[in-house]
């Protein structure tokens, strides 16, 4: 029996690139229903799960955990850019030819648990998990066979940390996604291909393409979260190439083909996008990887994250919250804290979330609505304990509750406008932000 | 000219033991006006700084925080009562043959920015800080002339982590305290002294004694947070004739003729302590030094460190909070977040707290007051709005205020009681509890 | 202009073979005048240097050279064949999940002084120097291309090991070779053709064509020493292809066409070769690469090493001495002790040695002869002074010196042979072995 | 019943003072005989074992074998003097703020095996074996309990590796002692003094004396090498004292008093000595520790120890040969090379260094003599096979024997000389040094 996997792929620019590419695509496994090319692969619908988990995590792991300083970028900004608070931190506590290399072997994970790490991302309210299992360093968290010696099985953690984790997951009834990086910074084969203006392609057949491959077909990853494509063009990435080759899992790389996008950095585009989009974003402002050096006020508190989850949502993205975990395979008290409260509010408000279609309102402008329930999510309290929704017409509307509180509010019709009356709350019993479910009639 | 600078010498048993000593007592240097004898003693009054500052940061760093797994007593639950898990997590993470002390090159410090600890104690409204000068386990974190390569500045941090804590303490405005165990566990002088029977003292005269002079002398610590001494008679510890010999400093070994006392792990009285005492306790519930192995479950929630406090300062007591570094010297991001929290609170509440004395009526027993103001620390919002307060006599208040929030309330007399009608406020305007200041007539 | 480089490709099983293969050859680099095929190739004679130098040096040095335990082979008899000594050693002295590529950053390198090694080589006589650039371990003590992060300078060292030694071999007037292993026990790529049985050939598409040809084009060694061959055919390992394809440089795979050969492990056929040959042989008996837990009795006396020397220059071969450098990047007292007394045997017994060709008679069986001068190794001294040289005839004797000391000996006819007087000398004047010149007529 | 065990306390000042002290005295302990006063003292014998064994080995190790770079003073030449050598080491090597005390836990000692080093001492044809205790680094190599956590047993070997060498040692039938330095280095107890010039004992009461009293209390060494004297007079060190206070070993510090001294560092006086001498040399001719940066020329061939010996024993010294082991536990072979050529020397020609008396005429001038037998050390084989010994009477001389050799040497009167004639023997059968035995009439 032929078993038929969907792919997600989302071609993304992480961390550096603050502007959007519209590169997503849909891929599906063995799906005999649509060719591998654009024309077909357009046809076909991006799988239902996707858009109604809303939100997922996002996990930055791999060697540079082991300094956890500054941030993922670690060996790009001490060795590439060689930027001065990089090497003087190796200078103060390394010794002179210190290579990153070197780092690997401490990359420990002794306390590991992905069991653990599950139960806090479903607490979260989070429905898919997505891992770096390969960052721009090229160190694979699963036992690479084109990275001997240079993943998490052969040295330093000794354990397939992605299969584990992937196990754990899907046991909490989660979905798993592998991030995967194109390029590598260092790696002589794609630095020699670079030099070459990419004619040349050794680092994508001796490295990136065996490795994706082995990656798909031994995981079977839910979403593959691509990134690092930017420095070379598609033809570069062999992308066609591998969908006529293998036949066995299609590719495409325009996102004109896909329809869905993603943008890094806490992407907001603030309107309602036409195609399907993410929110890729980070509790620790200033890096996706773990770093020592981060303070309190590096960390976005709930109320920050619940905005700018009611934003995305509301716009039509996923959100996916992204958290860093140590060297020693921890997820630190401080994203577990934000997780949980984070968590705590969806099981209050999270049928304003999931499921949902954005409304034609993302943002409270006069309009009509035949939907049957909208929510409205109230991100401060009214001063004055009342509240005028623009965009609702009263006459549509038969009942308005305020989740997780008893009853129906009061609303009346105000200059074609709906005038909500908030109730009387004890400070402390509803936190962050508050929802309003407006029923139609 | 003759510099006096008094000590609080708190003698308490800390970790393992439950109960309550009566064992604190005050020192002072180089006050001609006391004699070095318990009578004169007894006369000096406590140093007020001491019982206005209510609230302290307690801090527990040593080699313990290498391993940081368990607990502080890491050493004595894998050496001394050979506990499984501890034993476990030596086998499953270091070679044979691995001891103690060699964790200590591990101990790096290397974030350790005591102005930077000191912002956020600070910031907690903690108006003093007692570090852990040297835990059971004998390390000291000054250079001590008698543990020569077994101190902070010798081995690993290489470093007066310390003197730099002093000083950085100070220059923020509070007070330093040391922390200093007279028994280490593991120290070969004091296990043949305690095979003596404690009929010889080769351990007090070569490290305790000369170790806690040096560390007074060098420092000047305003609080000597003493711990350890209850294997040993107080014979031993010689801590009488030292006031003979050394007659710079008196040292009262007996609770009965000091006056104030503490009592470790969360002790709380429950009612009005004659004697000033304290309340060392810690964020996270399981240990005082910093563990890898916690989860956001073990540490205290900003509303149970506030309903702590204001147990403890009713009822006479100081607030001493603990915190567990890391070996390479940060705070992490879950103390940061309680201390600057809690640090919030005070803000606006801090007048409840500071400098206040205790009313007759720590818990809300029907009673009279004679006080000018008096403040109830109510730990949940009445569910009703109305609150009664059953010790407050209404002829006597005349006005009352909700710190926080503008105007005085509306209250009434009830068969009594005075019955306090609560303001309308939006959720999350005032967070944990909430104080009524009670301004009698 | 173009340069023409002679390479000699001496296909050879080390270390656990102890049959002999005939499966030497020669290659030229860029030589106009030969046509890639095996007619061609075979006409061409052996360059003449690799005759005239007689004795090389064999470096075996690699990560194997930190656990420094057993031999070279550490990794496969630990994780491989699981000896029990190996696991026990690890067990031993290292935390659980400690992996071979752990070992990698404490290959520090240190002390390496190559023109220090170069001078003490130099010494011993030795004209040529052979370093392992890649054992069976595959980490490349060059930065290869194909061994990202598995080679000495990303990873440890943090040094180019092998370029420097070329380079410092050379500036002292020898010869560089590179010791270059085909297999590599644990490369997935490798396992995962093996276990095609050789059906794919991923392995050497990927990792070890070209590596070796990136080997021969940076460093231009003028000895390739290839090993580790022996568990696929010749045509896994693709060489006659790469003839075809690169038209760079010639490798014939078989000894049939080569016309030299080598066996590994102190080969010594006993009789004169029609092949030119090799005696490959270490000063450890044990093992080929630096073992900590080696005593004075593993090593070779002087004597020995002569003896060695004298039976295999005499049967038609070099004798390539072997050493293994330390983790820190020393060649130790003792091996220098045994290289630098063997150099200055050399250098008053070197012309026996040197350019000589081997004689009609490896041993001395009668026989006559009619070269110009003979030489005749005594490898312990007469008892009775007197020596009986059957193979040489008298009538064609003109003089017989002994090497070292002054005039002429004695000689006369007996029975047909040569009866040598030997002289009085003083014990220790002369040491090991003794060297008769005789000059025929 | 009483035990009677004989200490012989040397005093020398060790490797950097390079003139002769007189300060050895012998010691007794539980002697009834012998009243701990000078006079007394001065009356007992040296025990006759110590004079029989003429040779012993000096075993150098402790942390300073860690670095193994320059010499065993490394920490004082880091951190002390601050030569540049040992500075640079430090830069390229080691992160900033590594400490001296940071090397101890890489001392692993993980090959040491006693009964080994046993039998490589017992064949060099030593009698005895002396270690450093305790080095001028203040780190005892057994768990001393003054030494807390800077001791072998505490941190780095985990091991008893005095006690263990004891052990072993005594099972081959060779003495123990222990070498032990009075002053270390970077003490603060001993800089305080010091800075006090003396006038405060505090290290001495701390630390010098009750380690000194442990170590011959618990090992009973049957030679207390003492070291590290220098900069502080007799009375500081309070050794007359402690014969009061201890009444049960005497020691006696001056050197008038006991009649046998030894001076550092090759000392060879070069004529009879009154006193029993030693001759404390080291076979790496510029360190006592290991250190990786020696070269072979560095280490004393065979003949220049034996040597080193003919002299030392003709002017009635013992010779203490030193080696350096390594951080891991090993003699390496080439002390194990000088060492058992050693001893093979000494299996042929013991008998002239064993229990002999230095005969009148250490150097060979001419004299009478009256012995049973006397022997010859003959450094080079007389070129013309003919010696002659002017010290050698012929008319009391009955027959000269070569060791070695069969059968009686020709000798006659000549000038009133004695002149031998050597035997013809073969280069190699003999070597390094020639012995004749003169059995006189």
């Amino acid at each position: 029996m032929m078993v038929s996997i969907k792919y997600l792929i989302v071609f993304i620019q992480l961390a550096l690139l603050a502007h959007c590419l519209p590169n997503e695509l849909v891929v599906e496994r063995e799906e005999p229903n649509y060719a591998p090319n654009w024309d077909s692969i357009d046809k076909r619908p991006l799988p239902s799960w996707y858009d109604e988990s809303k939100i997922g995590i996002f996990i930055h792991w791999g060697v540079f955990s082991v300094p956890s300083f500054g941030n993922e970028w670690f060996w790009w900004q001490w060795n590439g850019s060689k930027e001065k608070a990089y090497i003087e931190f190796m200078t103060q506590n390394y010794k002179p030819h210190f290579t990153y290399a070197d780092f690997a072997n401490q990359f420990t994970a002794e306390f590991y648990d992905p069991n653990h790490w599950a139960d806090i991302f479903k607490a979260s309210g989070a429905k898919y998990v997505v891992l770096t299992s390969k960052h721009h360093e090229g160190f694979t968290m699963w036992p690479s066979k084109t990275s001997w010696n240079w993943n998490a099985l052969d040295i330093g953690p000794n354990r397939d940390l992605l299969g584990d984790l992937a196990t754990a997951v899907r046991k909490a009834g989660l979905k798993f996604g592998a991030y995967h990086s194109w390029f590598e910074w260092f790696n002589p084969l794609y630095v020699q291909d670079k030099n070459n203006k990419f004619s040349t392609q050794e680092f994508v057949k001796m490295k990136a393409r065996p490795e994706l491959e082995e990656l798909i077909n031994t995981y079977k990853p839910e979403v593959i979260w691509s990134d690092g494509d930017w420095e070379a063009p598609d033809t570069y990435w062999n992308i066609k190439d591998t969908v006529v080759v293998n036949d066995r899992w299609g590719v495409n790389t325009s996102c004109k083909h896909g329809g869905y996008y993603s943008c890094a950095d806490r992407y907001n585009p603030g309107v309602l996008q036409p195609h399907k989009w993410e929110n890729a974003m980070t509790l620790d402002k200033s890096s996706w990887g773990y770093r020592r050096n981060s303070q309190l006020s590096d960390y976005l508190s709930v109320h920050e994250l619940i905005s700018t989850l009611a934003q995305t949502v509301s716009c039509g993205g996923n959100l996916l919250i992204n958290i860093g975990p140590t060297h020693d395979g921890r997820v630190t008290p401080i994203f577990e804290d934000r997780l949980r409260q984070f968590g705590s509010w969806l099981t209050v408000n999270g049928e304003s979330i999931y499921s949902s279609k954005p409304w034609k309102h993302q943002n409270d402008t006069i309009s009509k609505n035949k939907d049957k329930a909208v929510y409205a999510i109230v991100l401060e309290w009214p001063q004055t304990n009342q509240l005028t929704l623009g965009a609702v017409e009263p006459k549509t509307v038969d009942t308005i509750q305020l989740l997780g509180s008893k009853g129906n509010l009061e609303f009346k019709e105000s200059s074609g406008s709906t005038l909500v009356t908030f109730p009387q709350l004890n400070p402390g019993s509803l936190l962050w932000a508050y929802v309003l479910k407006i029923n139609t009639k």
